[in-house]
């Protein structure tokens, strides 16, 4: 078997848990396996790094700024490979030049073009262990890149694509994808198996254990990947295309506390007008989620939408600024409401679950601001404050922790 | 012009020195020369790195710790170029693999075979600062490597020869070539000129403001010198082929207090003695200086020789190991000794300048133990305790001050 295991952060933290994890490895190794090992920084060691260049220069440039950022797994891999070293197994660690890591241009956010993979395999064949620095690329220019939010993981599973990997072990600090925040909902219960579709959703949904790139990738190239956790030898749960056919109806309830509600109220009811706004705020690359329009008083029209909380100013003003362009009456915005959905692939055919979601919030005396479904989820806007109750009302309306 | 600028740890150990010397190298800049920057890891942070390693593994291997090493100098080039492009110069950093700067693959002390100039070239023609990792290469496995003892000294000589650069600036924390210790020698003078021979002999004899590896490579390929201080704006030393033939006879006195004594009594006086001991040391990779050989007692002979004190227990063992093999009666050490040395070009044509060093040392009641001499240099062991007076004297006696 070839298996490729990612660790973050926290799981190299420090000289012990680099011994863990290598140990962890190892085993694998002695059972005949080849093992390639992807690696982020040890512990908050980026964020020291960004501190240091924002004290010398508060906008750095951004191909400089990958440039010392990339030191940071540089330095967790070869630790890596010292400890492995030091028990006595080969190890050998590569950075991204020495893969090699092709990725697109963009310093900060670059995506994974292309991985070589003879070195990797001409180290696997003289039975080494290979650990591959996570995060991190080299674009057409010859100069360092890195992935942005979830790199480290996209590392693991483009890696696991290339080499053709039998598995692709992704480590965090839970031991699994559960059918809801553990620490929010006391009964949730871990899930065997999940879809990369049902991932997705949950992932988008802020349930993230892993981040949607990585998910999205290893769905394309139908990388088998599996959820663990680096603190116990839990079996995880693996993200794959098909589930078993007995398994239940949603997997998981996730609740989302970082959306904020804008509404424009009173627009004129003419054709366009939803595009002319939803274009201001794409030209200033804002996500905009769910959305509701109604109609309003006197041949106007309300529109409603969320938006992440860190994007809700730039958002405001940038309709502000075109307040004649749209012609709408009052802006109002709330950041004091929450996402609740739940996620399945038996939701499209079964149309009953959201009914069954509904029921079991207006037992709750919850009430619902906005509603939005896909083939797989179905999101409900709540009040902040009925968060964790009604998230737990609906798990039980499921009988999750069955 | 087209100016290599290398700064050593202590002129970029923090954020303050950094824009000090992002400063210096702008001044160049934009008084329209090219500029080329090769800087060493930030303050102690090599040897931080060391201590990370070896509390993982105390033997880590050297292919390991060479890609943790060549993180230090990462970091420092690419806050460096943040710091100019903070001052609105364009800049931009390279490491090894970037410029690429080919070595041997002997991890920790490779030697630089061949610098790919392209890439350095591209980034001035378009007038941007390079700032290139010193201490650091790739070798033919697309391993990094460092290059030992002196490496960054050694990288900007290399740039310069490659680049055909019109001077190499050896930043530093003196301010030039002095014609003896100025901390130990209050006379002491600061040359403007000395020749690639003398500096070697200088460097060699723990004067070393400069590695002999990078006053060699400069010697080899005519790259003009100036070692310089970083902490003020005075002329330095240039470092060249000839020198202007009004000069002094000497051109410096060094004094070493880093050797110590090892005499091996009672040797029988057969041939092959010399060859046999000192075979010994050589495969154990111990260099051996200033060597005395002396008729003893009822057909046997003494040698004494000194070696560096952090070999001397490791020579010590490996005579003693041969004890029967060699033949010797007693091993005697002595570490309170000091090796003081006169430098100058102009010795192999004037004798009479050992005679009036032993005069001064004669004046002074300094007992000579040893002596040793070459082309351009007169050694002679002394009693480390006599050391700086010794010094003083010969520095007077060569009216150095003037």
């Amino acid at each position: 078997m070839l298996i490729v295991k990612k660790f973050g952060g926290t799981s190299v933290a420090d000289k012990e848990r680099i011994e863990r994890v290598a140990g962890r490895c190892i085993e694998d190794y002695k059972n005949g396996n080849d093992v390639i090992v992807v690696l982020s920084a040890m512990g908050k060691y980026t964020d020291e790094l960004i501190g240091m260049a924002k004290d010398i220069n508060d906008k750095p440039p951004k191909r400089e700024l990958d440039m010392l950022m990339t030191i940071g797994e540089q330095m967790s891999v070869s630790l890596m490979a010292m400890a492995m070293n030091k028990m006595g197994v080969p190890a050998v660690s590569l950075n991204a030049f020495q893969v090699s890591m092709h990725t697109t241009s963009a310093y900060g956010n670059a995506r994974i073009k292309r991985i070589d993979t003879e070195r990797i395999r001409r180290e696997l064949d003289v039975r080494k262990i290979v650990i591959v620095t996570g995060f991190q690329g080299v674009n057409k220019y010859d100069d360092l890149t890195t992935l942005g939010r979830g790199g480290s993981d996209t590392t693991a599973v483009a890696l696991a694509a290339a080499m053709h990997a039998d598995a692709c072990e992704i480590y965090t600090d839970v031991d699994g994808i559960y059918t809801a925040d553990p620490r929010l909902v006391p009964t949730a219960r871990k899930l065997k198996e999940i879809t990369y579709d049902e991932m997705l959703d949950l992932a988008t949904l802020g349930a993230g254990v892993l981040h949607n790139r990585s998910v999205e990738l290893a769905k394309k190239y139908g990388v088998p990947l599996v959820v663990r956790s680096s603190m116990n030898d839990h079996e995880g749960t693996i993200v794959k295309e098909e589930v078993a056919v007995e398994r239940m109806l949603i997997s998981g309830v996730a609740l989302d506390t970082d959306a904020v509600r804008i509404a424009v109220i009173g627009l004129r009811d003419v054709p366009g007008m939803a595009f002319k706004l939803f274009d201001i705020l794409a030209k200033k690359n804002i996500n905009v989620d769910v959305i509701l329009q109604s109609i309003g008083r006197g041949g106007t029209k309300d529109i409603s939408f969320t938006v992440n909380k860190n994007d809700m100013d730039e958002a405001v003003s940038a309709i502000e600024k075109n307040k004649t362009r749209l012609g709408y009456e009052e802006l109002r915005k709330d950041d004091s409401i929450a996402k609740l959905s739940i996620v399945g692939a038996g939701l499209v055919s079964n149309p009953g679950c959201a009914a069954r979601m509904f029921e079991s919030l207006y037992n709750e005396n919850v009430n619902i601001n906005m509603i939005s479904t896909s083939e797989v989820r179905v999101t409900v806007l709540i009040n902040e404050k009925d968060g964790v109750r009604a998230m737990n009302a609906v798990h039980d309306a499921f009988n999750l922790d069955d």
